[in-house]
Order: C-alpha cells, then sequence, then structure tokens
C-alpha cells in the first residue's frame, strides 16, 4: 500500500522527541500542494502552493482559550495518518445528478503539556483538485470542555489581492460587495457599510466569507475562503493584517461574553481555501458540500424542488401591507383583532390570494408563498418584542383552511411563512404547534425569517446558540416533512448535502433591496452561492416600481438579465417574485420563467469573470433541454457561446430572451427580444448584454 | 359612592401643577396604612404602619433605565384611583377549598419630562390586612421598550431587625437559613455560603425573598418581603444598606448584560410585604396567591393532588446511581448504549422500579416517581454540555412500555422525570417530544430540574429569559395535560393560581441534602412557602443512611417528625422519599404517611415561631377527618394542642405519632411511639417533641 502514499513526504525521520515535520499532502491532481510543520517553539503552521506558486504563506493554527491562555505554541506532534478517498454521490437536488467526492487526507495528532494536564488537538487536512480544508478536532481527553475566547487560524496571502468582500458582521450579511485590494480595506469599511436593522460590524478590517480574491495579472489565479459545515460552533469572519497580508479567524461572539464552548471530543467547522486558475472552477467546485456529512434523512421523497410565486413583492414595494392594523405596541396574547379596525392595505387577504393561486397555478407554479397571513406583524419590526408572533393564528381576513383547501383543488400548495423578528426564544416555544399546523393544512414548506436584533437582547445572528438552533428548525423540520428556507439566518456552509430538506436560504443581499447595483448578481455565484442555494426571489418584470407603489426606485436590471438569474444562481426554490398583473402584460418572455427546471443533471459555467459578468448552462433533471443564462455588471457586452456542451448530431430549438439593442437597466430596461433558432454542438452565437442585463436560452431537442 | 373611600385620605387637595400626593390608602380592617407621596424633586415614595406603628419608613421607588438613566424623581402625578375588591375563589387544590382576596387598592399614574420624551410610570398598591404590595405598570406610551438597568425599589426598615434570611444567588436557593440581625448580614454571609455546583452569590449585602423578618421583643410584630406573580421579569433579590436599614431591589441579569427588557404596556411582579402581629398570620395569609391572576386553563379536571414515591433515594445516598455504564463525555448522538458495559448500579432496572411499583401500590400511593431512566446521565453534571438529554430514549434495562403498563394494570401511574441539567436550549428543543412521548405512554406528571449552570454559558437560573422558560414549560404542559413539579427553577410566586398544574417546585434545601440542621423545617413554611408548595420529599424513616448506603451521613430527624412534615410543610404533591424496605420495617408509622390527605378544605396554624416551631391542623378536602403536625428546631419542646377546632359535639379517634420520651434527632432518632385516644373539640393535649424531632396525629370521626 505504501506507494499510495507518495504524495505525502515526511522531510525529516519523526522520532519521539522531534516537534513533527514537515509534512506535505498534495491533490489527487498533483497540482496543489498543502505542508504542514510544527515550527520552533512547537507552533503548529500550514503553508499550500498551487501550480508551483505560493498560494497560501507559512499561516500559523490555534486557539486562545478562556483556561489555558493560548494554545498556539508548546505542541508536538503525536501521530499522523494519510488516506485517500474518492466517491460519488447523488444529491436530492443540485446542480448536477452526481458529485464527485476525491480527496487525500492527512491527520495529525498534536500534544501540549500545560501545568494541569495535556491538551490533545488534531488538525486534519483534506486535498481537493480546486481547494483543500482544515479543521480542527478536538479527541477525548481529560479535558471535557474548552471555552474558546477566539480562534486562531490564519491565512497568510501572499500579496495584495484584489477581493470581492463584505464588513464582518455579527448580525447581517445583506451588504453590496466593494471590490478593493486587500490594503483598502479599512479605508473602504466605512463606505461598504450600509444601514440594517441589526448590523454589527465590529472591525474595520473584518471581512465576511465567502471571500472571494483574485491575483495575478497575467497569469490569474482565483482564490476563495470560506467554511464548511458549520455546526455547534459560531460562525467565522477573517480579520485583515495588512502589515502580514494575512487574515486571522474571528469568531463570533454568543452575547454572554463567549466565543464558543465545546465539548469533547469536538470537530470545528472546515476552514476551506478554494483555489483554480479559471474563474469558472470556483463557480462549479462542490467542495463545500464535499466536506459535509451525508444525507442524515433516511426517506427524501418528500423533498421537491418548488417553483413558487408569492404575496410579497407587493408588501415589499409598499403598494400593501403585512399587517392588519394600525393598533401597535399590545400584548399579542390579549389583542382582540376581532374588534380592531383594519387598515385597509392588508395583502394577506383571502381574496387578494386567490387571485395569485389563479395566476400561479393556471401557469404551473408548485407553490404560493403567502406572508404576512398571520397576527403580530404590527409589532414585528424593530421592536425586540419576546411574544411577537404566535405561528399559528391566521388575520381575521386570511382564511388558512379555505385557502389551502381552494390551493390544493387547483393542483398547488401554499408556502407557509414564519417570521420570527430574531426573537428566537419565542420561535422555539411555538415551533412544534407551528409546525404542526403546517401539516394540518397540508403545507410542506417554510420560509423563516430572523429581521431585526436577536432576542435575548445582546445576542447576535451568528453566535453558537442561534447556530444551534438553525440547524434545530432544520432538524424538527424533518420530522415534520417539511423544507425550509431560512432568511437572515447564518450563510449556509454545505449543510443541505446533510439535511437536503435546507433547501434555501437568503443569506446575501436579494431582490428586497430594490436599488441593488447590477454588479451583485455577478459575484453572489462566485461568494453566497458556494454553501449553498440562495432565495434570491428574481424574476421583477416592472423595473419602474413607482408605477404601481409608492417606492420610487427604478430598479437597475433588465427583463432579459432578469430572466438569466433562473440558471445564473442555482437554487432548488425559485421565484417568480413580481405581481400577477406584470407578467400577465409579458407574457412571451414570461414563458422562459414556466420553462426553466429548478433541478438539474448537469452544470457548465461557460465563461466568467467574478463582478463582471457569467454565463452558464444546464441540462434539466430526468431531460434532455438546455437552458443557458448570462449575466452582466453595469457594463454592456457581447459574449460568445459556444453550444458544444450539447449533445452531438442532435438538433435543438433554441429560445431567445435577449436585450434589445437599446435595452439599458436605467433608461430602457424593459426591451427585450425574443427569437427562435435551430441550434447544433457546433452552433456558435454572440449575443448583447445591456448595462445591468443579460439574456436566457432554452433549448429543446427537435423531436 | 363617595363614601366607600373615606379609606382613602388626599391630605392635599390635587392642582394641575402639584407634584402630587400625600396619599393614604388602608386595609379592610384599616390597621394597615400605606402612604404614597412624590417627595421633593419629584421623587416618588411610599412607608407603611400596622397598628399605628411605622413598619417602612419612607422608602423611595424608580428605576435606572440604560437609555432614560435615574426614573426615580422628576415625577409628576397626572391621576390617582382608588377602589376596594372583594371575591371568594376556589383553588383547584390547596390549604382551604376557599380563599377571600380582600384588598384595597391605589392606582398612581406619573409622568416625568425627559429631553426626549414623556416617560409615563403608574405605581399601583394593594392593601390587604395581613400585608401590602405594590408593582409597577408601564402604560403604553411613545417609548415601546424598557432596558433596565436596575430596578430600585426600597424598603426602609424601621430598625435592625432579626431575619431568617439565605445570600443573595443568581442560581440557587439551597441554602441553610442564617437568622441574624439585619446589620450583621455582612458579617455573616461568608458562613451563610455552603457549595453549590451553579452558586453565583454576588454581593455580601444581597438577601433572597422571601425574607421573613421579627421585630419588636414585646410587643412582636412579623414582617415578610417576598415578590408575587413574576413572569417575564427577573427574579428580586434584596440588597441592604446598613446605615439606612434600607433594602433595594436587586434583580438576576440575563448574562447578555441586562437586567430586564420589557415591552409598554407591561406591569412588574408585586413587592409584597406580609405583616401581622402573629407568626401564624404569616403562615396562613393567602397574600401571593391573592396577587396572581385567576385560573386560566379552561379544564382542570385532569389536574390532581399526588401522594407518590420514588425511585430516588437511593441514588441520593449513592446506593445505586442514575447512570447506566463508566463511559461518558460521549456525544449522546452517537454513543451506542446497547454496546456499553453496565456498571451494574443503575437503579432504573425494569426489575428494580417493579419492585417499587407493587410496594407503592399495595400502600395506596397514586404514582411512582423513576430517575435515571433515560439516557445521558454519564454526563448531567457540572459539564455545561448542550446535548445532555434526549428526555425520550430510555436505558437498555429500562423497559418503558411494559413499566407503564404495569403500574396502570396496578392502579398507578409512573411519574416522568426531565434532568435538563441547564441545558435550557436543549430541552426547549426537545420538550414537545418528551411531552408527547409522555402522553403516550400515560405519564400525567413531571419532575424537571435545572441542576448546574444554565446554558448557554453565562446564563443564570433566574435571569429574564429563563424566568420564561419556566413558564412555558408549564404552558406547554398544560397543553399536554401535563402537571409539572420543577427543581432548581425560580421561586414560586403564587403562579400555581393562574396554572395550577404547577403543583410544585424545590427552590430551597430538601431531603437531598441529608445533613440539614433541623430548625430547617421549622423556616421555610415562613419563606420558601409562601409562593407555593415544595416537593421536599419528607419521609425518611432510616436515618443513618450508612446502614444502606456508601453515605455516612446521619440525617438529624425523628420518625415522628418526617410524619409532621406532611401536615406542616402543605403541598399537594407529597413523596414518600424512603426506600420500601425500610418502611415495611415500621408499617405502623407508615400509616400515617398512608393516611394523610395532600388536599384540604381548612388548615389552622395553631402555634408557630419562625425557626423554632409550627404546630398546624388540617381538615382533609371533602372529609371530616383532621391531621395535626408539630415540628421543632434542635431544641427539644413540649407544645399544648387545642383541639377546638374539631366540629363541637363530635366524637373523634385520634392517632398520635410521638417522639418517644428518650427520642433525639442524633442519638435515638427511631424512637416514636403510637397511641390512640378519644378526642372532642374541647380535647387539650400536651404533647412532647424531641430534638430535631415532631408529632403528627390523624384525627377521624367516630361513626
Amino acid at each position: 500500500m505504501k506507494k499510495h502514499f507518495a504524495w505525502l513526504t515526511a522531510a525529516g525521520i519523526l522520532t519521539a522527541c522531534s516537534q513533527g515535520g514537515p509534512l506535505q499532502v498534495s491533490s489527487p491532481d498533483g497540482k496543489l500542494l498543502v505542508n504542514f510543520n510544527i515550527e520552533e517553539g512547537g507552533a503548529p503552521a500550514y503553508s499550500a502552493s498551487f501550480d508551483g506558486e505560493e498560494i497560501v504563506a507559512t499561516s500559523y493554527l490555534g486557539f486562545q482559550m478562556e483556561k489555558f491562555g493560548a494554545l498556539t505554541s508548546g505542541f508536538k506532534m503525536t501521530a499522523h495518518h494519510e488516506s485517500e478517498h474518492n466517491e460519488t454521490w447523488a444529491p436530492v437536488w443540485g446542480e448536477q445528478d452526481s458529485v464527485v467526492n476525491h480527496y487525500r487526507q492527512l491527520v495529525v495528532e498534536m500534544k501540549k503539556k500545560t501545568d494541569s494536564v495535556d491538551v490533545l488537538l488534531n488538525v486534519e487536512f483534506r486535498v481537493f483538485d480546486e481547494g483543500f480544508a482544515f479543521r480542527y478536532v478536538f479527541p477525548e481527553q481529560k479535558t471535557k470542555q474548552f471555552v474558546i475566547d477566539q480562534e486562531l487560524s490564519r491565512f497568510a496571502m501572499t500579496g495584495d489581492h484584489t477581493a470581492w468582500w463584505i464588513p464582518g458582521d455579527y448580525d447581517t450579511q445583506e451588504y453590496e460587495y466593494t471590490r478593493s485590494q486587500l490594503s483598502e480595506i479599512a479605508a473602504r469599511h466605512t463606505a461598504a457599510l450600509v444601514g440594517n436593522v441589526s448590523a454589527s460590524a465590529f472591525d474595520q478590517w473584518a471581512v465576511q466569507t465567502s471571500l472571494m480574491m483574485k491575483t495575478g495579472d497575467e497569469k490569474p489565479l482565483y482564490l476563495n475562503i470560506h467554511e464548511a459545515a458549520l455546526i455547534d460552533y459560531p460562525a467565522m469572519h477573517l480579520l485583515y493584517n495588512d502589515s502580514s497580508c494575512t487574515f486571522t479567524s474571528a469568531l463570533t461572539p454568543d452575547g454572554n461574553g463567549h466565543m464558543a464552548v465545546i465539548d469533547t471530543p469536538f470537530s470545528t467547522p472546515w476552514r476551506v481555501v478554494m483555489v483554480s486558475d479559471k474563474a469558472t472552477d470556483i463557480l462549479s467546485t462542490q467542495i463545500i458540500y464535499n466536506l459535509n456529512e451525508s444525507c442524515v434523512l433516511d426517506d427524501t421523497s418528500w423533498i421537491h424542488p418548488t417553483k413558487y410565486m408569492g404575496v410579497w413583492w407587493e408588501m415589499i414595494t409598499g403598494k400593501s401591507d403585512w399587517s392588519y392594523t394600525n393598533a401597535h405596541d399590545f400584548d399579542l396574547a390579549t389583542f382582540d383583532y376581532s374588534k380592531a379596525r383594519p387598515h385597509g392595505r392588508h395583502g394577506a387577504t383571502t381574496d387578494n390570494v386567490k387571485r395569485y393561486i389563479d395566476f400561479a397555478a393556471a401557469n404551473g407554479f408548485d407553490q404560493l408563498l403567502v406572508e404576512g397571513w398571520n397576527v403580530g406583524w404590527e409589532d414585528w419590526l424593530g421592536r425586540e418584542k419576546d411574544y411577537v408572533f404566535d405561528f399559528v393564528t391566521p388575520y381575521p381576513d386570511f382564511d388558512i383552511k379555505a385557502l389551502n383547501d381552494y390551493a390544493h383543488s387547483k393542483g398547488i400548495k401554499l408556502m407557509m411563512h414564519h417570521e420570527t423578528s430574531g426573537s428566537i426564544p419565542n420561535y422555539e416555544r411555538h415551533m412544534e404547534a407551528a409546525y404542526s399546523l403546517m401539516n394540518e393544512y397540508g403545507y410542506d414548506a417554510v420560509k423563516s425569517g430572523y429581521v431585526g436584533n436577536i432576542l435575548p437582547k445582546g445576542s447576535y445572528h451568528y453566535g453558537q446558540p442561534q447556530i444551534r438552533h438553525y440547524l434545530d428548525a432544520i432538524r424538527r423540520a424533518a420530522d415534520h416533512k417539511i423544507m425550509v428556507n431560512a432568511h437572515e439566518a447564518v450563510r449556509p456552509t454545505g449543510l443541505a448535502r446533510t439535511y437536503p430538506n435546507l433547501v434555501g436560504n437568503e443569506s446575501a443581499m436579494g431582490t428586497e433591496y430594490r436599488n441593488m447595483t447590477p454588479g451583485h448578481v455577478t459575484i453572489l455565484p462566485f461568494t453566497r452561492l458556494k454553501g449553498g442555494p440562495m432565495d434570491f426571489t428574481p424574476g421583477i418584470f416592472e423595473m419602474d416600481l413607482g408605477k404601481f407603489s409608492p417606492d420610487k426606485t427604478h430598479k437597475r436590471a433588465t427583463v432579459a438579465g432578469q430572466l438569466a438569474l433562473y440558471v445564473t444562481m442555482y437554487s432548488p426554490l425559485q421565484m417568480a417574485a413580481d405581481l400577477p398583473e406584470h407578467y400577465a402584460e409579458k407574457m412571451d418572455a414570461f414563458q422562459f420563467i414556466k420553462d426553466v427546471p429548478v433541478d438539474w443533471s448537469k452544470s457548465h459555467y461557460l465563461d466568467a469573470e467574478p463582478g463582471e459578468f457569467i454565463v452558464a448552462a444546464r441540462r434539466a433533471k430526468g431531460g434532455d433541454d438546455w437552458y443557458v443564462g448570462g449575466v452582466t455588471n453595469d457594463e454592456a457586452r457581447d459574449v460568445t457561446v459556444s453550444m458544444s456542451f450539447l449533445k452531438p448530431g442532435v438538433t435543438y430549438q433554441a429560445t431567445f430572451y435577449t436585450d434589445a439593442p437599446d435595452a439599458d437597466c436605467d433608461s430602457n430596461s424593459g426591451a427585450y427580444e425574443i427569437s427562435k433558432e435551430t441550434v447544433t454542438s457546433r452552433t456558435v452565437s454572440t449575443i448583447h448584454m445591456a448595462r445591468g442585463g443579460g439574456f436566457a436560452i432554452s433549448i429543446v431537442p427537435v423531436k
């Protein structure tokens, strides 16, 4: 067997008294090398190179502990183990119907003598072709619990890279991305902050993961740091030190003054560095999912990709409201809605919901989300009110039984909505009743929300207790055969592999930010989407919001660009977010939304540059249809699409949904063209994208 | 109607510009007077007198707020309202079958102009014959939420009273009482602290409520400060200032750095001062229950007083163990108990539980508690482990179905046990499944426990989030028709009136402290029991624990004194805590435990002195039987019991269970005598109580 481990080199012979190292482990293709060594003073460190070029310089590892102080030196290696793993697994839903998980692993066991006790700490490395990851494992040992003051994982960059980053924040991920050199993070930090009801930025050098970077103009290299399998542990930020070009991990505190409390044995989440010389590899890698455990649900037959509409955009734009009455600041337990005067702007009325059901059912949607159906919305925002919702009582003008029956009679389901307003203890108290109500009426998916400061006051969205809550909500939903789409919860880290009923998250700036810059959608697939699908809520057809609502924003997008998002932003849960009446005006363009699948057997990223453009092609799961999408930032551009991904020898009918030549996200956002062409695997098309625009193509074999 | 309010005197005429006051409100019998005034600078204050003697000197009221700073001055009275209330209500269970709730009320409305906004704050006083109470009400106002840094309610004592106190502590109430002058609190504080796994004493001048005091040797007066209706708010301690003889309220922080976060409108718990010239009045007053809301449960038919035995004392004494195996520090989610080697000391085995069922059923008990039935006890104590229990998985040697079936076939139920180890988030996650399991197998009562530090780490047992949890657990139990007996939860404050499925609490030092001083049981009814019943777990017959267990303690009590506790320590939930084999040796004495009811139509406290002795007589609910109990501290004494409470003209057969003449809690604890006599309402008996002893009498009409 020894020859199988030629990729691992022990440069020195280990003896009982050596501190250990250096050790090296390579990717299966041999291009990516990770070195581990216990440096002078017993300080564990790693470095990495890709294709002969150093990508991470010597970077130290360790922790600051409440009891033991710095666990960053004084270690000795006691053992190391190497192995190679190659498996193929089939996701319940995904960008592709099978995923290869091929990596080489190095496990290093270390010991540190302290005054009181020996501390055991292992580091595990996994090296894939498209990146590497490491995590800490605290094996069973005398110390049963560690209180972590800080994790001190370093990522020493080899230069002042270009980065697309959002500010480190304990409470929100809903920021625009800033493109800057790493050295400019602090200077650009204040400008990068935008108002958010629960923003808790904490350091001008702090950024969030996944952090997309690029270096080397002539021979570009793309790097991305994220984490995988965030379980029972706070979310990690990265703190940049400009003088050493080094990131250090920065955990999210729990509000009680601790970063993390862990019981041994314990494994931290994986710290992941993705790397490639092709930007499209960063888009296509499944490394984050691969670093998560296999699915633990015995039965996944009830989990299904879902295309949905929603009684939502009309509230977001202010055309209607979630609430029922102008009364507010009351005790939900005693307030009598039956005696309250309705303000007349309630969106989730029985009649209005029926109108949506009719349209959604007539156009082949699976579900209809209804927000504002339940009592409590009068006090929901910014009030930090413990008992803000009960999740089971409908407003007087929402007939929950009749509407579900009506939806079911038309072949679709209603989608549940649980806004918690950050009052997590209250949600936990009501969760079982809330899920049971869903079972009673036939809901099988819930959009949950965590807007506003987390309760108890002083807690954060990404602290350890809250991370536990989000996963518990997913696990308990699975017990009820309920799919979860959690908004404002922590950024995903691939947990949907293990719990595929986690079909979506928000955890980034989505369409609800009506004035986002066009380039945002050209960054998200490089960053936010690496951990899991986003409920981005695309499909806005009427960009001039003032035409139908009090919101005077003109959304910076084009109709064709909105269609593209159903392909470029992979998600098993896709919304058509605009109002039925706006789709009714453009049924020819709406046809793409009706046609586009939400589950795929194969995906190809044809071309991309972060922050500039993305072109992707995907084949429908269980079908021969292909769908192509392209998006650009606020620069118009032409892209060339080679259809070589098509099956050779087959003729396809392609429908192109493109920006009109004079389309523009600001001045002419509604100008699109639809054309049909016959194409084959030899076809090469040049397609124009307007400023803030894009295109979509559906490609169906000619029978 | 005006004449009805002659008891309220406005000494000055209120005008628009006056700050308001003084106002006075009296008790229905006119003996207790409470004065309210807005003092110079707009500082609200009250004082009180009883029978012409001042009992509380001028005491200021208010708060320290995060945003507004001190809300203790600058107030103007805007209105005041007076009313008188007299109702009689019937408790679901209790010391008496009907309770009179008669008080006069004064509501003062105040306003304080601040730079930003007017703050509205009301104070409500209720004056009963046996004490008075006040609470703060934050009415609906512009400020929707207040963050309270501290409540500043003062209780200015009129002298250096004698007090029976336990140290202020955020995490435990399980202390012995210290008898001292108020001025000696700090000096005695260190000695008053005993080891406790989660003790968080915070100030050498801090004590807990209920605080029993006595003043005036020739004309003694008994005072007691407690709180009532603790809902959505942290528990209150009292901080003594020796130079001003004044207590100030001291709330329990939430661990996130706040005392309380309240939404307006909001009412604080009541701050209660009980007063009488008779110690027995302090024992009999129902003022705490009266200050709570009426029962909110529509159906209470499933709530029943319960006499039970338990697989418990054998674990407490170390004869057996809660755990199953010596393996420990494992992940409960993955540990395979079926492959673990049992250590052979597990108490809750199917065979052992059957033995208890047989004995309990044969002797007329209602239920049998079984602790240690469920997986996780290997890691339960002091580990602060989040996922410590799942509350649903039995140990391999506990056949949950067979044992419940067996118990039911014998006419008794098993009692559930949910130890949380302080891991409240974990309990909340599993609560619904845990209660559902109880419904499935026919359990209708749960003993819950909160041993150890509260999670998330840094939280306290008595902080606002935890107070919410305890009540939520009671409410959700009611949804499942489950009675709750919560140990280590916050001290009760009369909530059982509103939620009568709260049938018991521990919240003080109980029998599990095998070496407690004998006088403890002569204080508890004056203090801990004022808020609600205690699961004290009396009935120990074998005081020499070393005879049957590794515990070498000799319990300082006598058999007759243990019997007395079933009368002196009122609870609708009473345990016979000793082992079946010890009862089998003394079946004549055990007869009293079999006979004594756990629900009453009438109760008389015949004589008492805090810390010295208590004699109580109670009539069985729905019966003509009477039961008398007497306990003493570590002094032997003779008491005279006049049976004038009996129905005149009826002859009764009385069975006396008394300490033998040579009995002694240390040297001869098992020496008791049983005698039968005929008695009438004219009978007066002199009864001897040994050191640390007591007596019990059952009195049955001769048919």
